[in-house]
């Protein structure tokens, strides 16, 4: 879009205007949306949901009770805004218990031994009470764990330290890159004939902060303990290992998966007037990390979901089409929230039109996305003005982990998202650094005014 | 610029282009930009500088020893770095102490005694040990205010409690709305008879944090004590005036001004290949309150103007024109420092062609600008496709405390400014809350490299 960009500056510092059809922009549309910012950045009431969330059920992630907790507080939340329905949606989820506090220290003949920050990656295995130690070999890649041969791994601890790469301008490009060490890493480990694998966290700064997340041990594969350190703590080890290559890892994780327990995926709507049957969804995921508070990953992408809601009824509009706001359960570790609100959307004979998932944080928000045909994305395209005065771009894109299920039982519903800036989110991402504190009401009220007005104009004028 | 924004999108989505006389848009220099981008999102000096300043020289308000401290600190740090010069230039700026930590209470016989969270404005006077106590009178507006009976108003405290407006996208709008109350409220009310004035903390959000800033009093008028309450308090204090008008409200301030004292703007610079003598200054202010780090206001400019510099020689850049780094003393309470860095320029012959402020935070950037006339504008705006993978816009804008006196003596001189998110800058400004750790490292580099980028175009290719 660069060369197009240069034209739109150009055009108007030399005040020429490009002669192209006019499209229906809808311009009678900018009073009302100029409202539903107006009510969004004047509110309090997602804040202090949000506070509420974040304070009162930290550590949400699913089978634990903080998990039954969010469950009950968001259904109270949307019964208490007289929507439509408000129901839960029963699933079976994972359980999982971290145990005690990880330990985890270098021990080193050269450098002494340094109690490292650290936790035990997401139903990962335990080391068991009397922990784990080995040597350490460091790998920077999964082509270079490739190349090692078995005798090499065999009965150490794999370290994989690869950073994020910083020169990325967006920070989920290097998430991206980096996050197949804490999903495949202790597998792959394992396969070798490793006996545990640390990672280095999948954090874009240094500092002294551990980040979990699930791992994935592959079938027939034996599982081994597995701990992610705090980025700096990675930095150190590796120089230690440069300089002293027989030194020692230690680490103790009591963690243990439980049974499946049942929880809920837990829903509000408000019905459509003309096609209740035709369904927008818009949605975050309910389960956090079970050390963190879970306000940017994903608290906020839920009370942005309600807050949709709470916009339309201060604003008056009755929706065409059903807007149904959804918590979704087990984002974080299999995904049977949105597995199972797909195939209950096709046994109870719903058409499902669009769906909306805020899980990006709920920075500032730059950019509202859709997937789209040719024709839709031009019908869509007219609706840029009605967002410029917000320093909103639409774009392509859109979808998510929980709305993806959709898609396979609707191939025609348009997936939509928004994306907020990335900078900060993963410093915060699946750490104890993800607090309510970390959240500006403003910013994640202009995305929650962002994903309104899209949906308003989607059930409005169709695509 | 929303027909324009539609006319862009709708090009793109159906396949159109304009047809517009091509410009010279220096694609060559997409890959040195690259690498500049790449440099400052790889380093970690600047991030440490700014920590260092923060934490070793908070409250560093002109006239301090922590000021003092703060001109060595970045005065070293620019020698390290083997600039062609490194410099002091003196100034003689204004001190004033604020005393014991400040007491606020609102005394009710309905609502019993509650403290509220105070400090005193910059350069108020004190109440003085006993401290003061009076009935309150609530104005919203300055028209309010001159409606009033100097009856009404006499020996009364007069308490401004005009709200930032939420429903401004901009943030520095709504400050500009309120901040009267801060500079000029005592003295209009002093005017009027009052013997105390508690203003609302100049803050966008609800919290416990006052935020202080200089306060003016008008000459031959009586100065009277002033304080900030936390934006909570201002609230509590507004619900318990409405039902109990005869509430007394007393608070006590120590606080005095004292002589004049020596301070210094730190300046560094490349000299230029081909014209030293014209001058491009990049700068923010070294002071900040006496309550704050100064991250955000205005510590991060300052390592920014300093990290332009670096970014320079990293990427072996001999600039044509001298590029001059500029940390401003005092542009909090007089100005001096800008005043002084101006008059020196002419009295010394220098020919100052262009400066960049950098005094609105170090959040994600959104836009570089500058000042220039419709030829210069049109040269600029073929340089946005460089700026595109950015995700930053050029604008028209740019100036600021600091500089705006060369603007006197350097009638062409174009001014430049960049302009970051800004949504949470007014919860940290002139508070305790605007530490380093509210300062994202990427965020903070990605202006650098910005503020790098604009001058390195300037200087290479001129406006």
């Amino acid at each position: 879009m660069k060369k197009i960009e240069f034209f739109r500056f150009a055009a108007v510092a030399l005040g020429l205007l490009c002669v192209i059809p006019a499209q229906s922009q809808q311009p009678e549309e900018a009073p009302l949306i100029r409202s539903i910012f107006n009510e969004a950045l004047t509110s309090y009431e997602a804040y202090h949901n949000l506070e509420q969330l974040c304070k009162r059920t930290a550590g949400r992630i699913c089978g634990r009770p903080e998990a039954a907790e969010a469950v009950e507080l968001t259904r109270q939340i949307m019964v208490g805004m007289k929507l439509d329905s408000v129901w839960l949606q029963p699933i079976m989820v994972k359980s999982w218990d971290r145990g005690e506090k990880e330990v985890a220290r270098i021990v080193s003949g050269k450098f002494g031994t340094i109690t490292v920050p650290s936790c035990a990656l997401g139903w990962a295995i335990g080391t068991g009470d009397p922990g784990l130690s080995a040597k350490v070999i460091e790998i920077k890649s999964l082509q270079e764990l490739k190349s090692k041969s078995k005798s090499e791994i065999q009965g150490k601890i794999v370290f994989f330290n690869q950073p994020f790469k910083q020169t990325n301008l967006g920070t989920f490009s290097s998430y991206g890159e980096a996050v197949w060490q804490r999903t495949s890493g202790p597998s792959e480990a394992g396969k070798m004939g490793a006996i545990g694998c640390v990672i280095r966290s999948m954090s874009i700064e240094i500092d002294d902060f551990p980040h979990t997340g699930i791992t994935h041990y592959d079938d027939g594969v034996k599982p081994i303990p597995a701990i992610a350190i705090s980025t700096r703590a990675a930095e150190t080890l590796s120089q230690y290992l440069a300089e002293d290559k027989e030194l020692n890892f230690f680490f103790r994780t009591t963690c243990l998966e439980g049974p499946d327990v049942p929880s809920f995926n837990v829903i509000g709507e408000l019905r459509g007037t003309e096609a209740p049957n035709e369904i927008i969804t818009v949605g975050g995921h309910l389960d956090a990390w079970d050390i963190a508070e879970g306000a940017h990953d994903d608290g906020g992408g839920c009370i942005q979901s309600v807050e949709v809601l709470r916009l339309f009824q201060k604003a008056g509009i009755r929706p065409k089409h059903t807007i149904r706001a959804v918590m979704f359960m087990d984002e974080e570790v299999a995904q049977r929230g949105g597995q199972k609100y797909a195939s209950e959307a096709l046994a109870k004979g719903e058409k499902h039109i669009a769906a909306l998932e805020s899980d990006r944080g709920v920075f500032q928000p730059k950019a509202m996305a859709i997937t789209g045909n040719a024709e839709q994305m031009k019908k869509y395209a007219t609706w840029q003005p009605l967002f410029d005065p917000y320093d909103i771009k639409l774009i392509s894109g859109g979808g998510g982990a929980d709305v993806g299920p959709l898609k396979k039982l609707y191939p025609d519903i348009i997936f939509m998202g928004i994306i907020p800036e990335d900078q900060r989110y993963f410093k915060l991402h699946h750490a104890t650094t993800d607090t309510f504190e970390q959240v500006d009401r403003r910013e994640m009220q202009m995305g929650a005014a962002g994903m309104a007005v899209l949906i308003y104009l989607y059930d409005k004028f169709g695509l």
